[in-house]
């Protein structure tokens, strides 16, 4: 089974996804009597196909061992979803290009740190939450409304893959 | 001057101002075959009026010195506003109702544990960001659109307050 290494995440390098939710190079406004800064505007929410609203929800995985196998991705065809990490552990982030047919592609691996929070754009195929070291909690944006928002998909053989740890 | 001291916040005593998000006596989801438990829909993100549309910022507040002297309201008469505390700091809540008028009746303040976020209601009168003890983080989601989305109200002497912290 070939072996996935996470890469450190980076707005550049995820965009064909998402956006990296973090006050790096953010718009930034001094709010409130200069008492604030606001980092404006991070992520792209999407939701509103097919009379789709926004909901906030809380997630609280537990930590994953590694090398852990990909067998699956799922995607959310009618909404974008955010994860923004509550505590101060990192995670990782799996996903896939969607090829001509639909399915994923090439899988892509990404470490995000603590101050780093992810948006999947709207029909991303990613693997589901992979928490590392201790429970972890997220803040979630993402869609509730009319019709299916998850689509599953089981990775054929050949595009299984290892996901292990960064080594550095 | 009259003495502002918060009261630890609930669903229950905030639930005229907005809604808690926490995972206390939420919906509980179990998903990622088991791996994560979704705490669903906590808040009533109310974004859309007038061609709104959600947006996900970060928030960098001072501490403030207390007694902090209470002196203007503000509120968002186009949407909601949710904050979400990034990081191990509690943080005060200063709300008012509306009276006849539309103006800020009795002020009421709220102590914020860091596992506790707040989502104000559409128009309800709040203080700006009140962090306690060091700079402190929130992940914040309100309105972007036409129109315009700010009421600042500068109070009259007599409902000046001294805020205080809790004494326990």
């Amino acid at each position: 089974m070939q072996e996935l290494v996470p890469v450190p995440i980076t707005a550049s390098n995820f965009t064909e996804f998402g956006s990296v939710i973090e006050t790096e190079n953010a718009d930034q406004r001094e709010i409130n009597a200069g008492t604030t800064i606001r980092f404006h505007d991070l992520a792209t929410i999407d939701v509103s196909d097919n009379n789709g609203h926004p909901i906030v929800s809380i997630f609280r995985g537990i930590p994953r061992t590694f090398p852990l196998e990909i067998v699956m991705l799922e995607r959310h065809p009618l909404g974008s979803q955010a994860f923004y990490p509550l505590g101060n552990q990192p995670y990782i982030v799996v996903v896939a290009s969607s090829g001509q047919d639909g399915l994923p592609e090439t899988l892509r691996a990404f470490y995000a740190l603590p101050s780093q929070g992810v948006n999947y754009n709207k029909g991303v195929w990613h693997h589901p939450l992979i928490c590392c070291g201790s429970v972890s909690e997220f803040l979630v944006i993402d869609r509730e409304g009319e019709g299916d928002n998850l689509e599953e998909f089981r990775l054929p053989n050949h595009k299984k893959s290892s996901l292990v740890l960064p080594r550095d």
